[in-house]
């Protein structure tokens, strides 16, 4: 049956009972729904980090995953084969897009020339397989934060010498992103952040990031690469207090940095909680800015106060993120739903890579069902556009187009009695609202 | 149509749309589940308090609710008044319990006796509606937390006639919960508790606070008064810290003080969030521990650090709590799910009362039904009895039945190679787990 | 003695131990610290609403403050006679400076023409104890939070008539601020935010919010009115999530709506931990960004996650604070020390309020202190110099000054050896800084 | 100078300026201060699995620790190296106490036998050292949480095979506790908890963790082992819930499962906040029930939502634990100061460990000097006794003395006005103390 002991994942549909173990129960990718195929909305990813290399380690345990090519012990030899195993996982989960860091994929040597040629023999293997099996590739990134050189930051390293390091780095990291036709680029800074701020100049370290991006930009011209650059925000850990904090703080960055219009955003479930925010709200604050560019999909424990990486099974959280994708009418102009996501420690085996992508693909072809339920009939859409209703005509559209001022507001409102005022609110029905939501639920996914 | 302008609620079955208004689309309450009717599984109770006396206030603005009965200013009338909107209120809900504290249905006057004559002449009221309607008493309790004088607790106050005070306040209430047949008497600790702990004698505090509760044992007994005693936990707010902070901590003082098998545990879905728990962890803990007693039916934001007391609306947690509760056989043995909750402060009409009670109901049979379609499968009670099989026989066995030793464990262990060890644990596949729990969600609920 | 049972606040040292009641043991207004009086630097003020409106009620307890005004039972009475109090209040703690909301210093009437009449007449005598004083006000603001009217906002309602309202309430706030010599006037957007995003058009509220702040900076401009205008961010509570989430969301939210010049930031240290920041945190983001407008001087409780409002006594944080104002040599351009903070519930006598504010000028005073020793030995400038000093030449300084180009730097990096960059790496001996601190926090207060 | 590039850390004292570097500011061992020398309150142990063994990796990054035994690959011999840096580190400090893990100390072999032998080699080596440098163990313990064996947990691990390895494995480490006079041993159960309740027999693990330590205190019995046995909770991490969740929760086990009197706690303080508590809650709260045992002497960041491991640097922190030992005398019969803490990743170099215990000791110290300063001025304890005053004679006392029931206190406060109550509540001017508190700390720390 090929490298791993499983089977092609099939679609069962969900009237055969709820344990029909390895199987799709919602996902049918060429189901059209809300005028487009399922996959072509979701446009899955497997993320080769935590995909192939994660171990199931935690800070107080040793790795627990048993994976078929660890009787590989060469490191070459092991990033090798894992392409194999890479490309037959896609084609047997039915997901068309990949995503990895440069140091996923092939040892590092002992300097970067090295490195960039271990690399580039495992590309060459990539390559191939993506020519023959048609899978593409999301995004990849560079690894700026694993090796104890950016123990400080890699753009925003104290240190000139690992600024330098860092941008040759991505620099060959950029020409296999043009090599292999990526959709998009991502900068995730997990270091670019502070441990304490006595130390740190904080100005002056977001000057030379804005200053590293630029260079990106400007090689990606000169190469003609032209995937999407995106940022993807977190708020903390590993760094106390990361600089890409949630959406608004990148936006401000992009902002002040003339980064608007080459920079988009990549969001992700758990990171979202870890600034306190839910996911929907991050997506909506990227989509009002514009710069919704694609999304790690994941969920966090909010109990939990660290990154959680747990594939998503939270319909509530699925469907309010396919809303906001329905809406938008695409996830960006070329995103796509990475895996950013691992099985539990106690989730061991091989065969839990596939059960974990099955469940997470599942979770967010339910979600698409729900919220292409509740577009389709204009509930949210109806609902917002009546409550904001009193700014289309009357005093509330001079608001809108600009004519009111303190002083024609003033001669409106200045004698109006409070029980007019009152009269003037009306109640949201929120605990009907949320029962609604649930009965678009379980009604779309019954059907 | 009444007091209310909202007619009653009607079972209307969730094939009809998500959007039928006023009406249940799960809860049926003579509907046969897992042999016995919804309504002898759930027993919902209105907690006055939020239902009829909460303004919607939050701490940065004044009250916006709207209420039929604000027309009465006095607050006796008030008082009174309300009685007949809560009796009507029940009915039309189809909910046959009630929950109040001693201030919820009278106002203080500037004595205990003049307190407890107002007191008395609403609880009259109340006897005659409960015998007219049926509807019947969950719990009662006493607020030793609004006024002034508890600023620094009630039994843990550092002022001994503020402990004097609470302890005559208290007797009434037991002689009203008495009269009234009330099935449960609830403590909530809301001050016994410290704002600081420099000038805190905790331990002096807390046997205050068991020297109180053995009163109230005794007077109880001494009266006849034989409602199950019941502590609420609550890990902060108001205090920075309160004395009952979780299950836990509540069962360590029990047994400190020889209050086990008097006491059991009244435990709220918002409240374990404060404690970082979940609703599901807490009701179990009382349960390994024979505590449970019953449940106050909320829920909070995990993003959110205070009580938001929302209705419960997500069905995970309904879906957990019930079957915690099918697995138990009951919620206590006098239990129900009072609705400790208000609506959001936007939802500030009157019929927002309706509107919430009936998505809090609904949930709560919708996580039945699923619960209940999981217990039929015994998935969940195979998936734990397989997983600790190893302990029926052999060397597991030897653990349980008491004949085991370090000693004779090292000669079972000493010579078993790690790949032996590592054979020995089995995967959880936690996240098949999760979507299968998901399928059921569906399943049960669309049937 | 005056209104108040309780003498003027003298400074007396620290050598007298610690238990000299209320004194000032570091507060010593016209000593010179770093080439300023210390009352120039801290230029403190007290808070009209916690100070003298603040009944200290929670949401589970009514107020427990003694106050000696509430001996006048009619609000217009007890709004007039306030403004007594608080004048001998500020004299007697020798503040300079004091900061109102419109609602806080008189009552409102049913319509906004009697709620001025009724404001009117208490500026009026707030004026002539200005004038006859010397008190100054560092900032007005108007409250659009506390009535009803503002349940799902102000700027941000859906109700083109609360829009309206808010803007006529604030025309009248901002010609009071001309009146009175504001030196700032803040903006806290409470309720500009959101409780569920299901019904919330966020980008439609937001673009009322930016022509809402359009339209004050013209009419302030048409009266000559010139204040710095302040934004104060505030994460959450009471809604779920506002607007102006941290000092990052709000200049974000200033850029897009070309705002940047016109308003600066208002951070208060509670606020900062609600988004899960430090106070120097925010402080720093706002400094960097040239927005650093005043402080509201208070503390959290770090495990806790509501407002607590304490007054400020942590020596670390009114460190850090007063380093972050002396490296940037002043608050703000007409910044200043806002209590915005409340006696806890239990400290509720009349004397409390003398005692809190000695509280925090001390620790504050202290902070200075603190920090003023620090930086006359460039103890924190030079340990950052020294730790970007390979950004002032050679391969560093190309990136500074833009010649650097990712080419250039792979050229530079590629056959480094990875000891060679480890080498360049060096370590931050974070616990010797966090040590020296102490030392500084020691030695600067026992001289 | 000796195996460590550092010279023995001397005493230097505080007057010396804030910078002195690699000197003890407030630690002098042998200064009497409340009757005992500063060493024999304090107790300062050298944690081995940090100090020796942290590499300094996070969850996204290598390690980044510098360490000359480095040097030597081979696992055994490094180990045996780490023996010597170890003492000559023990003594440069004048710390006479360690800690470790059976697995910190040694590697393991295939089976258990071969991982005792490889154990009993380098257990050789450090009983020598103890012997030669008359260093003690504080405590010993073994690591049941990093081999993936224990993925599930040992005691409570689901499979039987498991369960009997860990009581197999702990068996050695009793008999090594006892050879080397261990004077406490600890059991921290970081994996004795779960992933996910919906698979966990709580019951079921929480009776096999109470039989595992039956079984160890009837073979320590057997043995003549006398160490102390201390639990230590933690609330979570690695675990998303651990069973020994916090103080009171460990406290509720041991009283379940007849173990009070056998076993007592070693309490840390990053754990506490965890659990969102303060160091100082947790202490009193085990001080209560009489199970004080020992100290993990660390911080976290209450901003952060895992496990710091911060070196103890602040002074509020150290004081008041200070002050609850000396309020108990000692940290309990055999306790100390362990410093379960380790460098931030930053401070890399081997120097670090050095500075970082310097850091810690002289914090501990400082916050020493502090609370006996408090202590001889009977501060706290006078602030405490008159708050309490009522409950010495009268009404109180009868509530002390078991002679008040409802009935009595009802007849005492029916007839009370409300006026009376709330004269009979004082006001704690908190503000005033917590200024105090600051004023102690300078004091005694300028002296």
């Amino acid at each position: 049956m090929g490298l791993w002991d499983v089977d092609k994942i099939e679609y069962v549909g969900h009237d055969k009972g709820p344990g029909e173990g390895l199987a799709f129960h919602y996902y049918d990718a060429d189901r059209v729904v809300a005028g487009k195929k399922m996959k072509d909305w979701l446009r899955f990813g497997v993320a080769w980090w935590h995909t192939f290399d994660q171990q199931l380690v935690d800070p107080f345990g040793d790795g627990t995953a048993h994976r078929p090519y660890y009787k590989y012990t060469d490191p070459m030899d092991q990033s090798l084969a894992k392409v194999d195993y890479a490309f037959e996982l896609f084609q047997k989960l039915g997901v068309e897009y990949f995503c990895f860091h440069d140091r996923d994929i092939a040892p590092e040597g002992d300097t970067l020339r090295e490195t960039n040629a271990n690399l580039d023999k495992v590309v060459d293997k990539i390559e191939e397989n993506m020519k023959s099996t048609g899978v593409k590739l999301l995004w990849n990134t560079s690894s700026l934060f694993t090796n104890p050189r950016f123990v400080d930051g890699a753009s925003t390293s104290p240190f000139a010498d690992i600024f330098a390091y860092s941008a040759a780095q991505l620099k060959h990291s950029l020409e296999i992103g043009k090599r292999l036709g990526a959709e998009n680029y991502v900068f995730w800074g997990g270091r670019e952040g502070y441990e304490n701020l006595w130390n740190t100049d904080m100005a002056r370290e977001k000057d030379h990031m804005a200053d590293f991006f630029h260079m990106c930009v400007d090689y990606a011209k000169e190469i003609g690469m032209d995937a999407q650059f995106l940022i993807e925000p977190k708020a903390k850990e590993p760094c106390m207090l990361q600089y890409d904090f949630d959406a608004s703080t990148a936006i401000s960055f992009l902002q002040k940095n003339d980064l608007m219009g080459t920079f988009r955003l990549n969001l992700e479930g758990n990171h979202a909680n870890l600034a306190t925010h839910t996911y929907q709200h991050e997506i909506r604050v990227a989509r009002d800015a514009g710069v919704l560019g694609s999304l790690d999909a994941n969920q966090g424990d909010k109990l939990i106060g660290w990154d959680m990486d747990e594939f998503p099974t939270d319909l509530y959280e699925t469907t309010a993120v396919m809303w906001e994708v329905l809406d938008e009418g695409q996830i960006g102009p070329h995103g796509g739903l990475n895996f950013d996501a691992k099985p539990r420690r106690s989730s061991f085996d091989a065969e839990d890579l596939f059960r974990s992508h099955v469940a997470g693909m599942d979770s967010f072809a339910a979600g698409l069902l729900v919220a292409a339920k509740m577009h389709e009939d204009h509930y949210i859409e109806d609902l917002v556009s009546n409550r904001y209703g009193s700014f289309d005509s009357g005093i509330g559209k001079t608001v809108e187009d600009g004519t009111a001022t303190l002083a024609s507001l003033e001669e409106y409102a200045i004698d109006k009695p409070q029980s007019e005022l009152i009269a003037a609110t009306k109640s949201d029905h929120l605990e009907s609202v949320k029962a609604t939501i649930n009965n678009y639920m379980i009604e779309a996914l019954s059907e």
